[in-house]
């Protein structure tokens, strides 16, 4: 399993990911699951993957050798984002139907994959999609202000109740790491280190990527600080009052 | 879906449960999924239960009639809670196997449930099951002291960070409506009323049940404690540092 959260705010897009990968419990791996794709000053396009990795893996090798051999199209020629989502879309069916149209009667392995798309590309807003193992997408809206993929629930609950389009990058990554803590605790195939990376709007930049460590000092602390935080709200909860 | 906890705790047992059934969204309707049978002084047993409305409802309308026809055996003559968990186990086994074998080629309804039994009988303590829908169950001990049924992601982490074995039982069930409230907010399929009970161990009684409204004065205002509270703590976390 996987857990990755993105966010588009006024400010830019925070994105963060972990990278566990694991094909039941006794073969888990580390992989990077965040994709920078830039030409500074000009395009920045970030995706984050979840599902089958072989599935994620040819997607991401086919989206790099293409803007390598500068075929046609390619990631760096998109316009818009809108049609890098398409382009991503197209890859993820072209990928999907070749393994899967191989498959040996009686398997039924799962080559599906989720993979989130942000980023912005010359005059255009900085934008935020979900693309579907189908090759669709959809976009990320002020009333939608985030997008997850993989293990998402345990994360959830936090992100609905502090994140809004005005939070601030700074603060918004932190209410990410603490969505991916509450994830980490709760479910073994979501793993440590975790990558992430806040994109500046207008910035045409991916210099803010940062790999997140077990030993990392600002997540140890907010790590503690969130759940001393909880524990001291329960305790000033009311206990249920007992009937007369 | 359904959402149900129930924990035991030195002091007793505590169990919460929404009464949301649903067929699709368009198809919404009230039951209640917590049932107790008892005998004052001697006996109380609490099922809640997830899954098939039609299995669920089969498995209390067989144990009760069982009970008030005295056929053996049934949940009054069990010596033990593990007994009684047997025959809860093989009632299951029973219903899903009457209507799941007469199923129509092609059909692919799923018959399955989970229940929760929690109570105390005679001189034993008190414990804790969850039966599957193979008829088998495990048991509550002190390294987990709860089980969650139905829709239980979004509400396990809050559980996680303040239960313990020894919490008083009038804070445990304000933990398990923190828990419910979480999923409420993320999942349309989970919904009030709630009903919920606290069971002080060798009591023998099962006077503190109660429903839950949406207009309870004590389960507004925790949610907004808990609201206000977990921002409050969100907003004191250290920002993420920005790269030098």
């Amino acid at each position: 399993m996987t857990y990755c959260v993105a966010m588009r705010l006024c400010d830019g897009l925070v994105f963060a990911s972990d990278s566990r990968t694991n094909a039941g419990v006794d073969h888990i791996a580390t992989f990077k699951k965040l994709h920078v794709f830039q030409r500074e000053g000009e395009r920045v396009l970030v995706i984050q993957s979840a599902g089958n990795l072989a599935t994620t893996q040819s997607i991401i090798s086919l989206l790099t050798s293409r803007i390598e051999s500068q075929q046609t199209p390619n990631l760096m020629q998109a316009e818009t984002m809108y049609d890098a989502a398409t382009l991503i879309g197209e890859t993820v069916r072209e990928v999907i139907h070749r393994d899967s149209k191989a498959q040996q009667n009686g398997s039924n392995t799962n080559f599906g994959c989720n993979m989130l798309l942000g980023g912005q590309i010359g005059n255009e807003e900085h934008r935020l999609f979900h693309i579907y193992q189908e090759g669709n997408f959809i976009e990320s809206t002020n009333d939608t202000p985030y997008f997850q993929i993989g293990e998402s629930k345990y994360g959830k609950p936090i992100i609905d109740r502090v994140l809004t389009p005005d939070t601030p990058l700074e603060q918004a990554m932190c209410c990410a790491l603490i969505s991916i803590d509450s994830t980490l605790r709760s479910n073994l195939s979501v793993g440590m280190p975790l990558d992430v990376m806040i994109y500046r709007r207008e910035s045409f930049h991916a210099r803010e990527q940062q790999r997140i460590i077990e030993s990392d000092p600002y997540f140890i602390a907010i790590r503690k600080a969130w759940s001393e935080g909880l524990l001291n709200t329960f305790r000033q909860l009311t206990p249920f009052p007992t009937q007369p």
